[in-house]
C-alpha cells in the first residue's frame, strides 16, 4: 500500500484544476490519510495553452485522452471531460480495458452507459467511482452505497440542479418572471452551454437515475424518468404556492412501488418549513429514506471547483486506501431491470385556475372534482377586479389519473377562464 | 469473500434488538450488497430472560461478554453495552487481542480510551468501527473519514444530543421553564438513567471529541472540551434570543486555531433561519466545513432502534466488504496530541441584563463595554413596569477575555439589577 498512486487527468476545466490544486496543496494530508503518495503523471484537455491559474509543469501532456487513459504510468484515470459519449466514453472504456481504475464526474455517461461500464469495470476487478457526478460536494453516493447499506431504501428525493433552484428562489425574491431570471442566470454564467440540460431537468435527471440504481438495486434507467423542466413555472404559481405555505422546487423523486420503479423529475410543491422548502439559491439537497434509518438529509454545494474536486478526491482516496465496491453497490450482473412505473402514487395536488365570474362557477368545479374522486383539502378564492376569479385548491391525496379526469371534465363546465395549472405536492 | 461473516453481539437493548431485526429481515439485501452472508453466532446481555420482541433462538448465549468476544465462531464483536470502562472495554480489548474486528456504538469508551483502542486495533490489522457512536443514523463518521478525505477540515459543529434539543425547542413552544420541561422529558423516558449525561452536555461532548479526532488528525481529547450543559438556559433567554432572530442550541464546535485545538460544547445562539436554527425536537444535525467542499450539513435521527442499528450495520457491511481504514482516518500512532485551546476565537455575544431604572444607567453600561473593547452591534431596551429595565445587547465580534473584563466591570457600575447572562453567538 505504500506505492505512489498515479493519476491521469482528462479535462482541465474548473473541476480538473480543483483536483490539481488539492493534490498539490494537501499532499501531506492525503498521504497521512491514505498511506500513499498521490501523484499526477499526465493530463489532457481540449486546449493546451490556456491560463488555468495552475501550472501544468511536471505533468506530461497528452492530446488524446485515450492515450492518456492507457499510459503505463497511470493507475487511475480521472475523467472530467463530460458528455455521455464521445471521448469521455472512449477513454473510460479504454482505461478499464487497460486495467486502470476510473474516477469520473460524468453524470450523463453514467446515466446512459452506467450498466455496461459497471459490468466492464467489475469483470476487470476495477473501481469505477463517481461521487462527483451527483450533487457536487455532498457525499451522497458514498452515503447510499455504504452508509445506508443496512437499509431497504424506500425513497430518494433531491434538489440536484443548483441553477434551477437559483432561478426558482430568485423569481420569488425578485418577483420577476421565469424569462427575466433565466436571462439573468444565463448572463451570470450559471447555466450550461445548452441551458436545456439545466432548466429542462435533464442534468438533475441524470443524477436521479444514478441514485435510483444504487438505492433500488436496479440498472440505471434514465429513459424511465418522467421528466419535466421548470420552463412552465410562473411567478403567479410561486406566489400562490407561497400563500398556501409551499415552495416550488425542481424535485427528483425515486421510489419503489408495487408496480415498478417510479422516477420523477418535475416541479413540485414542498412545505416551506421543510428542509427542502428552506433550500435557497444554488445549494443542493438530497433526502434519503430507509426502512431502518428513517430520513437522512444531506445539504451542500452542488457544483463549483472546490466541492466537486472534493468529491473526486474522496474517490481517489478510497482507491488509494484499497477500498473496492461494486459500482452500484451490488454486482452489476445482479442489478434488475426495473419495470418503469409512471407515477400512480397518490399525492395531494395544487390546482390554480381562473373561473368566469358568474354565480355557481365554483360549485361546478367542486362538483367535477368530486365526481372524479378528487377531494378538496383547502380552497381559496381571491378578491379580484377582472372578469375572472383566481381560485386555489389543495386536494387530499389523489391518484394522478383521477386528477387528469377531473381536469379534462373542467373544460366542459363552461366556467374556466383558461387551462388550470396542476402541480404535485410531495409529502416530505 | 464468500464466507459467512459471523457476529457476536453484546448488549441487547434497543440497538442490539434493532441489529438482530435487520440481520434477519434484510438477509438477502445484505448478501447482495456485501457478497457474503451475515450471521449471528452468539449474544450476551445482562438478563437472559426478558421479552425483547425478538427471538434469540438460533443464537448461543454467553453470560460473559469477554467469552463472547473471543469465541472461535465470532469474526466481528459488536459491542452495544455502553459505559466507558467495565465490561465494554474489557470485552473490546479481548476481542481485538483475539483477532476479532469490533463494531461499537460506545461514544464514552471511544472518547476516553479511543487512542489506546485504536493503537491496539491497528497493531492487529483489525477494524474498530463506531458509526453508531456519533449522531445515531447519520453517517457522519464515514462522511468525515472518507467522504471529505480530500479536505483540510476547518470546523465541525453539531447538535448531537436529541434530548437537549427536545428540551430547548419544547421550552420555547410551550413557554415553560427548564425545570418543567426537564421533568416532562424525564417522564417520557427521553433522558439517560443519569440525566446529567444528556443535559450536562457530556454525551454530546463524547461525540464531539470523536469527530474532532478524525477531523484534525489529533488524539481524542474529551477532557480538552470546554463543557457547559443546558441547565442554566432560561425561558427568558430563549424568548429574548428569538426576539433578536436567534435560537439557543446546545452546540458542539471544534476548530483548529493558531493556539491549538478549540473544542466547545455549550449553549450558543444561532440564526433562526440557519439549518441549525431550524432544527427542532430530537433530530441531530452535524455541520462539516472543509477547505475544498465548503459547508456540508447532515441531518437525521440521532437515536432510536432503527437509526442506530442502521449505523451499526453500515460498519458491519464495510467489514464484510473487506474495507479497512485506520480507526480515526490516519494511523493512530501518527495522531498528534493537540494543544487544547480554550476559546479565544472572537465571536459576537448575546448579553441580557436588567438595569436599575435611573437616568444614565444605560450610558454607564455602554461606557464599560466600550472601555473593555466590546463594540455594540444591536441593543434593545424593553418597556417595563418593574424597578429594573430589561436590556438586550448583541455585540460585534469580541474576544472572550474582553467580554469577561466588561462583565466584571459592570458589577462596579451600581446600575446592574443582578448578574448579566452572556451567550456566544456561533457564526454559522
Amino acid at each position: 500500500m505504500s506505492d505512489t498512486l498515479r493519476l491521469g487527468i482528462a479535462g482541465l476545466g474548473t473541476v480538473g484544476v480543483g483536483v490539481l490544486r488539492i493534490i498539490r496543496q494537501q499532499a501531506a494530508l492525503l498521504e497521512a490519510r491514505t498511506g500513499r503518495k498521490i501523484s499526477v503523471s499526465a493530463v489532457s484537455a481540449r486546449t493546451r495553452d490556456r491560463d488555468r491559474g495552475v501550472s501544468l509543469k511536471g505533468y506530461d501532456w497528452e492530446d488524446d485522452p485515450v492515450t492518456l487513459a492507457t499510459r503505463d504510468d497511470v493507475d487511475v484515470f480521472v475523467e472530467l471531460m463530460g458528455g455521455s459519449d464521445g471521448p469521455a466514453k472512449a477513454a473510460t472504456e479504454a482505461a478499464l480495458k487497460a486495467g486502470k481504475h476510473v474516477v469520473t464526474a460524468n453524470k450523463a455517461m453514467l446515466a446512459i452507459h452506467g450498466q455496461a461500464l459497471a459490468e466492464l469495470a467489475e469483470a476487470q476487478g476495477l473501481s469505477l467511482r463517481y461521487e462527483a457526478a451527483v450533487a457536487g460536494g455532498i457525499p451522497v453516493v458514498k452515503t447510499l452505497l455504504e452508509g445506508l447499506a443496512g437499509n431497504g431504501i424506500t425513497r430518494v428525493m433531491g434538489v440536484m440542479n443548483g441553477s434551477c433552484n437559483y432561478i426558482l428562489t430568485r423569481m420569488e425574491s425578485a418577483g420577476q418572471t421565469y424569462q427575466d431570471i433565466f436571462a439573468e442566470a444565463d448572463a451570470l454564467g450559471y447555466l450550461e452551454a445548452d441551458p436545456q440540460l439545466d432548466v429542462g431537468g435533464i442534468d438533475a435527471a441524470h443524477k436521479l437515475a444514478i441514485l435510483s440504481s444504487i438505492a433500488f438495486g436496479a440498472q440505471v434507467d434514465f429513459h424511465g424518468i418522467q421528466l419535466e423542466g421548470i420552463e412552465r413555472v410562473t411567478i403567479e404559481d410561486i406566489r400562490a404556492a407561497a400563500d398556501m405555505g409551499y415552495k416550488i422546487k425542481l424535485l427528483g423523486v425515486a421510489q419503489k412501488t408495487g408496480r415498478g420503479l417510479e422516477q420523477r423529475m418535475q416541479p413540485c410543491l414542498v412545505p416551506d418549513s421543510s428542509p427542502l422548502g428552506q433550500l435557497d439559491g444554488g445549494t443542493n439537497m438530497v433526502v434519503l429514506e430507509g426502512d431502518a434509518v428513517g430520513q437522512i438529509v444531506l445539504r451542500g454545494a452542488g457544483a463549483g471547483e472546490g466541492p466537486t474536486a472534493s468529491a473526486v478526491m474522496a474517490d481517489v482516496c478510497d482507491i488509494a486506501r484499497g477500498v473496492w465496491l461494486p459500482v452500484f453497490g451490488q454486482p452489476a450482473t445482479t442489478l434488475v431491470q426495473a419495470k418503469s412505473a409512471q407515477s400512480k402514487t397518490p399525492a395531494p395536488y395544487y390546482l390554480r385556475m381562473a373561473l368566469v365570474d358568474k354565480p355557481g362557477a365554483l360549485a361546478k368545479i367542486a362538483t367535477v372534482l368530486g365526481e372524479a374522486g378528487v377531494s378538496i383539502n383547502r380552497m381559496r378564492q381571491y378578491e379580484h377586479d377582472a372578469a375572472s376569479a383566481p381560485v386555489l385548491i389543495v386536494t387530499h391525496r389523489t391518484i394522478p389519473a383521477d386528477l387528469e379526469r377531473a381536469i379534462a371534465a373542467m373544460d366542459g363546465t363552461g366556467v374556466m377562464a383558461g387551462a388550470p395549472v396542476a402541480l404535485r405536492i410531495e409529502e416530505v
